[in-house]
């Protein structure tokens, strides 16, 4: 005994010497570190992206974000229907900024922000992070048009944790329906209702079909799942509204060929837990996804600032907030209308081009050389897919369809996703997936939403 | 509207007619089923050896598992150390069986046997699933003796989940040892202590060596990753009991060269959230990890059967519950002397060995040719890692550690992976981390167990 303890005790010495040394670390590095500070509140596509540009600018930047990792958002709804693993789609922040020396990162959530003394509160510490530049890009989450009781029932898909819980529902909805002695019940937990025609929408009734119908058909003895019902219900007159009208047809005749029904000028009135009222029609369901509407993180409340109905805060052309010019709102959070009159729409490239125009600003500030352009956002393409095989991709001047589109739609996604790794743990899941039909990431893991 | 109406009315009774159709099939298909009903309960590798190696027995097979995935437990602990992610090592149950016609999978908890009517009952259901021969293959949890208020500071490893909540908390402790401004409660943040030096304690002991040595070092700016102080905890003489003195030893020394310190000889007495009391020593530290002993499932409860102190089931040498010869109990549920006198080892390959010879038997008597030999188990090797290149593995004739051992593990365990694209991911991953050091899957994800 008497070595180990003996061992234990220097060890802590060891400890001891090495925490000191990084207390004297610390207190040495701050006061000759005169460089500008830029605070970046969010590591999306935009704050990423931002930080990202501003790597060999004179400045000291802290990325802080809620979590660990930036999400790409675009292919969470595969992570909801089983297609791929939380990680393929994540990658850790401080992976991404570890080798740019004057980036750091802070695992916090923001409570608010304090304009006269310039500092940015978090949550559950009396630690302020002062900034000289801020750049706010915390992004949205959905919204329920002021139904907030409609979460628990219809949960919808920005996080994770969301498409996770999305993925539980669905696999223990077969699996409920497998055991039920009760049609009626049976057929209520083979029912899945999505609300809202957006390309998160489109997207998740496809792979439900796909699911449904190809994947699932032969592991049940007792249920058929290719007899699932998979409705779309949207209030607009079309699915994929931002897209012109021939894609949008064609994007529901590719959902209709997969089996999903559409509705359209449907809008929602209620959600309950067994199912949703739309156009005084009654649809008997046990899983309701949400993919109808966002709204954007509190920033306008942090900021004391001018909103619209999505709680976005209304900027500047060149993004900054009306009166604060130090302070940036960019992506899903800020609304912008261009010197053309149009609005910038809430997509990834949106955000990314918004963060790179920002970092180009601050950069030019700190340099002396002001530039005061403002943000024209350029658009090179729009997608959506339906399932295998299909998908919709409108560039302005050249409008896809079916394969070809989803082709590309698959080349571009890898493309974009970052790290390498990720990018070939989703081509093997994808190939997988193409070749046998089958989902490697059937898990009903955790307690889900049911908890 | 009254298009999309109509349509949901005709959907509707597409729907109906569907489900009258499979209540016409199940009620159909029942009373010509004459065939003996095997129940087999669980579908770790004692379950699901056992019903594949029933395929071409004229029986109905019933699995029941609370979850609807097959984990290969041996690599668990990479999971809870960010090297895969949880798909990489679980199989959807239902997919592995899809192509075996005599089976049936149901997701389920089972909470009793009723003996006399020869039924298995379920957790939330008035249905009893009626068994000619029952296999219990429920496993084990970990076991606090008789201390269950440690669980929650000191997790253990046997579920996915406590995998994905091991990781929230080893990532969220250096999240906030980089935060905190008190020196002290940093050292406690960076300090991980793991409780039992079996295969699971020493491979946990390697992994989050290596990640704070390695993967994190450069990830953050105030704290050193590698001064973080990693600690195994072990009761008896020595780690890794089941195997060799001389491997004990080489593995004791790998993980010293990992920087893990090793204290033998020292139970732990005190468990809490600000660390352990072991050997009268007091441990600061904020993560606590629980890799020391285990509990079987009810299994003897449910059967009034005789247990052991783990609450294994005392099984007679053909695996048969005594007075019951239509009720089998094996894998880390059952506990059995052979006939030379030695117990068989709770590890992966007996219960695989256990579910042959059990089928074996009933298909014997299914067959009306009964067999009547004792269980045997044959030793075909044992392994443990410890980290990247040094593992030992003994195979009673021949002994190894090091290099060698380390690639024979790895080759080994990707071999033994249920499902082509498991073994694709799991090599991919390995590959990717081994020659970037860096591991993918370092999500803090959930609220982890802090919730």
């Amino acid at each position: 005994m008497t070595d180990t303890v003996l061992r234990a005790a220097s060890d802590r010495d060891r400890a001891e010497y090495v925490t000191a040394k990084m207390d004297a670390t610390m207190a040495a590095a701050s006061p000759v570190d005169t460089r500008p500070r830029v605070v970046i509140v969010g590591a999306g596509f935009g704050g990423l992206v931002a930080a990202r540009a501003l790597r060999k600018v004179a400045a000291k930047v802290t990325v802080i974000d809620r979590r660990n990792y930036h999400l790409f958002q675009p292919l969470l709804y595969q992570v909801a229907t089983a297609g791929l693993s939380p990680a393929d789609i994540a990658s850790p922040i401080r992976g991404i900024l570890r080798d740019q020396a004057n980036a750091e990162v802070l695992m916090a959530r923001v409570t608010g922000v304090d304009r006269a003394r310039r500092e940015v509160m978090i949550d559950g510490s009396e630690r302020r992070i002062p900034y000289d530049y801020l750049i706010i890009a915390a992004g949205a989450r959905h919204a329920y048009f002021g139904h907030d009781e409609w979460e628990d029932v219809a949960p919808g898909l920005k996080k994770i944790d969301d498409a996770t819980a999305i993925r539980h529902r669905i696999l223990v909805a077969f699996e409920k329906a497998e055991t039920t002695a009760d049609p009626e019940e049976r057929r209520r937990l083979l029912t899945f209702v999505i609300v809202g025609g957006g390309p998160t929408g489109v997207e998740m009734a496809g792979a439900i079909a796909e699911l449904a119908k190809m994947t699932l058909v032969k592991d049940f003895r007792t249920i058929d799942p290719a007899s699932a019902r998979v409705i779309l219900v949207e209030g607009g007159p079309r699915v994929l509204l931002a897209f012109p009208e021939d894609l949008s047809a064609k994007a529901r005749h590719s959902l209709e060929k997969l089996g999903v029904e559409v509705l359209t000028n449907t809008p929602v009135e209620l959600c309950d837990a067994g199912g949703v009222v739309s156009a005084g029609m009654r649809i008997e369901a046990r899983t309701i996804l949400w993919a109808a509407g966002v709204q954007a993180a509190p920033a306008a409340k942090w900021l004391q600032a001018d909103k619209d109905r999505a709680g976005r805060v209304k900027v500047n052309p060149d993004l900054t907030v009306p009166g604060e010019p130090d302070i940036f709102v960019i992506g899903d959070n800020a609304t912008v209308v261009q010197a053309n009159g149009q609005p910038v729409p809430g997509v990834a490239p949106a955000a990314k081009q918004m963060g790179q125009h920002v970092a180009r600003v601050i950069a030019g500030r700190i340099a002396g050389k002001p530039v005061a352009t403002p943000f024209r956002y350029r658009n090179y393409g729009n997608f959506a897919t339906i399932g295998r095989h299909a998908a919709v991709a409108d560039f302005g001047w050249l409008k896809l369809s079916g394969y070809p589109a989803w082709l590309l739609w698959g080349a571009a996604h890898i493309y974009f996703l970052i790290g390498f790794r990720n990018r070939l743990a989703v081509m093997l899941d994808w190939l997988w997936a193409y070749v046998t039909f089958q989902r490697g990431v059937r898990l009903i893991t955790g307690s889900g939403s049911d908890s």
